[in-house]
């Protein structure tokens, strides 16, 4: 089931989209169910909703599928082969006492107003950054808490998917030895521009494509992840109660900004499209902050 | 004007503390309003409070000043000169690119469920990490949010202090070399119990003094700070939107358990105190997770 959260008619509405991609069903919810975006309908039987009539998608407001997390966004760092040594060789490896190939999954995060729907600008900030680079990644919405989760009951907590584009300042991220305000600048976290529930995506067999201005720069498969959804879970909730909506982005392949001699970093005008198969399409533009 | 967050007669109840702190004076909110703690007061002019009945304090469970923060809680490492050093000689520090003495603030966050109020049990889980070590810090709540804040403009956007022990699990701190699961472990964020405004606190002259089991092990002033308060909140919101609420945890001083060789770790039944001049004393036990 593919879902999204959308504004109409100046309402937050939150639906199911059909199978043409053409319209959007809203579900019956009330306005503080429906701020909460796609994880409102979690625990919710799915093919039991109350449905409003359908509305043509070209006439709403995309939104982020959660439009505001209720916590700090998990990221994983370093999690596709390729990419790690990438990164550990591009010099602004922060972590680099793990080595090339992390042996631990590296686990940071985002503030939740980071996030930003598909189609809304990316504001780049010149007296903050000149390093700003994009990480495509598939992300995983948490259904079912927990702590202490084993690795194979870990997919029985995943409630579904959505696409993030992990933006980066990279002088900050090293600047600052910890993550947090690198990736955490303000409108950093592009996601959706569709959620699907954990039925409709084989995780472990993904492919993850991006563009910058229509020119191809990443383009893997899960399969080369070093360390895979179940172990991801496993990891943050062993001490660490995991809660339902939480969201994990499970890191970025090959082919970012700075894996490039010299760096290829993003400027205003700059168009990053991350397409996942099965979810969707994600689409920003970089544009200048107003000072 | 010292404030706290209670649970009195089932009801959340934020309040002023009476200056001979014996008692406290429930400020008039909706249950809502009071399930932030004393964040609710943020914007409301304190000397024109709709107050009711004085309760004893000896009747009151007393909770975290701000018993779910909104988003993780910023937090500084290795920012008191003489613990920085002896962090960086303990074997434990994945920053360690920055050297000894950090030349750039290190930002790193904990998960808002972390928190729990002085007095509460905080939870070793030996499953988890056998290597627990405490924190004693000044935390600062921003009561005006923002981006760009300039350091001589920092302090305007201070709106009180209170205590955080920011608990660690030293040994996942260095394996998942991003720190915020070893910092993010269910309950490791004791909190109080009291919150002060910004202007009974002189926040670069005020000492931090940690007891573990009676014995003192961290006795420190502000004044040892690498970063002080304006440079933190000047350095978060350059290109991240401080936002009203926020709490950011300054950083510990010398005389943490891994300063010690061998490293004393803390055990269930360990009792851990840390006094603020002005603020007050968070005191919590150490007990072994149920499995």
């Amino acid at each position: 089931m593919k879902l999204a959260s959308v504004r109409h008619a100046g309402e937050r509405r939150v639906g199911i989209v059909s199978a043409d991609g053409r319209s959007i069903s809203p579900v019956a919810l009330t306005a503080e169910e429906a701020a909460k975006g796609v994880t409102a309908l979690i625990g919710k039987d799915l093919d039991a909703l109350d449905l409003l009539s359908p509305i043509a998608l070209s006439e709403v407001e995309i939104e982020a599928p959660v439009p505001r997390p209720d916590r700090n966004i998990f990221c994983v760092g370093k999690n596709y082969h390729a990419h790690a040594l990438e990164f550990s060789r591009s010099g602004f490896d922060s972590s680099a006492a793990q080595g090339e190939l992390p042996e631990f999954p590296i686990i940071f995060s985002k503030v939740p107003e980071t996030v930003v729907a598909s189609g809304a600008p990316v504001l780049i900030d010149p007296a903050v950054s000149p390093a700003i680079d994009y990480e495509a990644e598939l992300a995983v919405i948490i259904g079912k808490g927990g702590r202490g989760i084993r690795p194979e009951d870990a997919m029985t907590h995943v409630w579904g998917y959505t696409i993030v584009n992990d933006v980066t300042a990279r002088d900050l991220q090293g600047r600052y030895s910890q993550w947090l305000i690198g990736k955490s600048q303000d409108t950093f976290c592009p996601m959706g521009p569709f959620a699907v529930t954990a039925d409709e995506l084989d995780v472990a067999d993904t492919t993850v494509t991006t563009w910058v201005n229509g020119e191809m720069r990443q383009n893997a498969n899960t399969r080369d992840l070093i360390f895979d959804v179940p172990t991801i879970i496993s990891t943050i909730s062993a001490g660490l109660t995991l809660m339902p909506g939480d969201i994990i982005a499970t890191g970025t392949p090959e082919g970012v900004g700075i894996g490039f001699k010299p760096p290829k970093y993003l400027r205003a005008g700059d168009v990053v499209k991350v397409q996942i198969s099965g979810i969707g399409t994600l689409e920003n533009r970089f544009a200048e902050a107003r000072a």
